[in-house]
């Protein structure tokens, strides 16, 4: 015999048990719900690309990252690192086909060769939405009214979604004719949280060389503070006279009035006018969503609106506005706190099996509970009881059905509790409908 | 301006556009309720292995066709051809912690680099569900249970599930001392579809060099027909005093009696005690399910017993039976039979969007439906109705929410049924309890 070869994932690579998958596809099925109920349509593209789609944003870091090889026909192809460059290539391609406004929804894994860190890993998944072909303010709202009810039926209860528009700073920097110094004060800005106000202004002067009072005009952003509408009134003074600034005032002004009006609970949103999200790709409204239990994990949902989502590939123009929930660091947040089911099973019930002359009778009442929606699992082996409901008890069923010959001559079943340990006998032969009404109310009752 | 990446896929890969990727979705979710009826519970593994994982099955048509590189720390990688050895590689590692029976589906994509055929591509998507770790005939049973109710539940009225069982032929080989000769043999019995009994027959003797009447006793199978009981009778007597062929009979008896039992229609399943599927990995029940108004397609759902899962990965002996619905194969299928629905959008209705200033209203309006579950798309644009309607016939919506400032000043809009083009107006500021009960029933109506 040959000698084992050795089972084991790759570095940074990781398998789904059913513990763990059970939760993700729950989510990812509330997430679908969610996109659909706002008429977001899935769409897929392939894993793999042609190099030069992918590499062609130029990112020193994803195309570092990016696992790339040449394929059986000696074409060079890469793994995609994100889902926003396969829409953008589909869009260029399809959008005459499918025309605007288009609105997709898009759920699949990506892969970056990153150094794999604690809850990080080397393939993860992405669940992004998009409007593309559409600058209305309505797809600002409604881009951040799917992440408010994503979170909500995902089961989160305290979460912030931080509101800002780009345009905003952008007319700040305009007006203080700092736009050409805008990537570095923006990557100096993105520090505030962590730094603060003045190691940010001495940072500023050194790395964009812009004046002490330059700085301080810029960071006047980030002393706004107060209810939505007297931050929208400060940040209109800081602004004014200079256009830009001034239309992302008005769209961030009616984002919040329309949260307002459909009645989102105020602690669930908030003007944050200092956010930037990297530095060239958005340029209007823009979204991060951190938990109130664990902020320290950072945004779970972030997005935002940008200007010409294809350019790359087309001359069209494509405005659209995107965000994506981060699945996997979401799951990360809920299991430390422990807001994840524990169960390994996705059926509710298990049936012990005792005696295979009485096979169909087991096969009988697996095919009444199914054909009603209930998930049953027929334990395939004809062991002793005991081993049968240590087995139902690790997988987490919550109720066994045993039935011995007794049980099965007079046409009925125990449904045993396996967490009160309390049965019930029930009649499945003569009288399935009340079997069933009664079988669902038991488990509507746990 | 630099010069534009020409938008496109690699050769052999293909887009999902939403009218195809909307079916595609609704199979899935119809495969994971009928899988998780039965206790299957979801898993999920990397689409990246380490190399030697992959090849140890050393197959040369898999280890040709896969996508292989090294990763970025130089270790030799693939991608996935199969979900079968991942499982393999899986159960080795972590079937201590899981259990057995254990029962998983795993739904993901797997690559192959053959040259592309029609209807045939290099990324494409399986469905796979398996048991692992009992030999009991319960398993064989439910394996054949979840074809059929999986295709009754997709929608397929006309298939036939073919049953046979391994151990008919390998009993039949020993009785006649051609064991030694079963992979010659088995490659020529699996042409007997295309070229019948007698070119096999030549063939067998060519090939596997046994003589006309040893050919003539192997081909006795493909003689065998009439209904369940007279077929398993004369497979009986062919293979009478081998006890393997024989427990192979009383396996298949067994099988047969249970989908009896639970009230299979018959046309939906067959014996064919002629079919193989491959040459050496099955070791029991074997099914193939063709679809009766395209046979041509050949099988849509496959799957097999095998004695011995994981053996490249670990010396624990892990049996188990598993099938695997080939959903691209069926969708293409069922594209060809008209039994695709048309529809670009998930949501079933689209508001016009006219007036910025009542856009409180058009908010409130789609909140209430979506509250109750109805998928409303509201449109971004305040574009003339004739533009909007347009948009909405080309998605495939099926009524469009209608509510100009007359409507509005009343609390009430129009429901216009895009097919009929009726419509009717209905209060959704004072009555939202009977507005949302009302469209529930326009839509179940249609």
């Amino acid at each position: 015999m040959s000698k084992l070869i050795k089972p084991r994932t790759l570095k940074g690579f990781r398998d789904y048990l059913p513990e763990l998958m059970i939760p993700r596809e729950k989510i990812i099925d509330t997430a679908k719900r969610v996109y659909r109920s706002y008429g977001f349509t899935p769409i897929d593209t392939p894993v793999l690309e042609h190099l030069e789609i992918l590499t062609g944003k130029g990112s020193e870091e994803t195309d570092r990252q990016m696992y790339s090889f040449n394929d059986h026909g000696d074409r060079p192809v890469g793994m995609r690192f994100d889902l926003t460059i396969p829409l953008a290539r589909f869009a260029a391609q399809h959008i005459a086909t499918l025309g605007t406004p288009f609105k997709r929804y898009h759920i699949a894994p990506v892969w970056r060769g990153e150094n794999p860190q604690a809850g990080r890993y080397r393939e993860f998944l992405q669940c992004d939405f998009d409007t593309i072909g559409t600058e209305s303010v309505i797809a600002d709202i409604e881009t951040g009214l799917v992440i408010h009810d994503l979170l909500d039926a995902i089961g989160i209860q305290d979460f912030t979604i931080k509101i800002n528009n780009r345009q905003i700073l952008s007319g700040l920097l305009q007006k203080y004719d700092l736009s050409d110094k805008s990537v570095p004060i923006l990557r100096c800005l993105d520090k505030l949280d962590k730094i603060g106000a003045e190691a940010v202004s001495r940072e500023m002067q050194a790395a964009a060389e812009v004046t002490a009072e330059q700085a301080d005009q810029v960071l006047g952003l980030a002393t706004i503070s107060g209810d939505p509408t007297s931050m929208l009134q400060q940040t209109q003074t800081l602004v004014a006279g200079n256009e830009l600034g001034e239309n992302g005032v008005q769209r961030l002004r009616e984002l919040v009035v329309a949260f307002e009006d459909v009645g989102i609970a105020k602690q669930r949103y908030q003007i944050d006018v200092s956010i930037a999200r990297g530095l060239d790709y958005y340029t209007g409204v823009i979204f991060e969503t951190t938990l109130g239990s664990l902020p320290s994990i950072g945004s779970v949902c972030s997005g935002g609106r940008y200007d010409n989502l294809a350019g790359l590939y087309t001359k069209q123009h494509l405005p659209g506005i995107g965000a994506s929930l981060g699945l996997d660091r979401l799951i990360a947040a809920m299991e430390s706190l422990e807001l994840l089911p524990k169960s390994r099973t996705v059926a509710p019930l298990m049936i012990a099996y005792f005696d295979a002359e009485r096979r169909a009778e087991y096969l009988a009442i697996s095919r009444i509970l199914r054909s009603a929606g209930i998930g049953v699992e027929l334990y395939p082996d004809a062991k002793k009881l005991g081993a049968q409901l240590k087995y139902a008890d690790s997988r987490g069923f919550r109720f066994a059905v045993i039935a011995g010959s007794d049980e099965l001559d007079r046409g009925t079943c125990q449904i045993k509790n396996l967490a009160t340990k309390q049965s019930e006998e029930l009649n499945w032969k003569e009288t399935p409908v009340d079997f069933v009404a009664r079988v669902s109310e038991m488990l509507d009752d746990v």
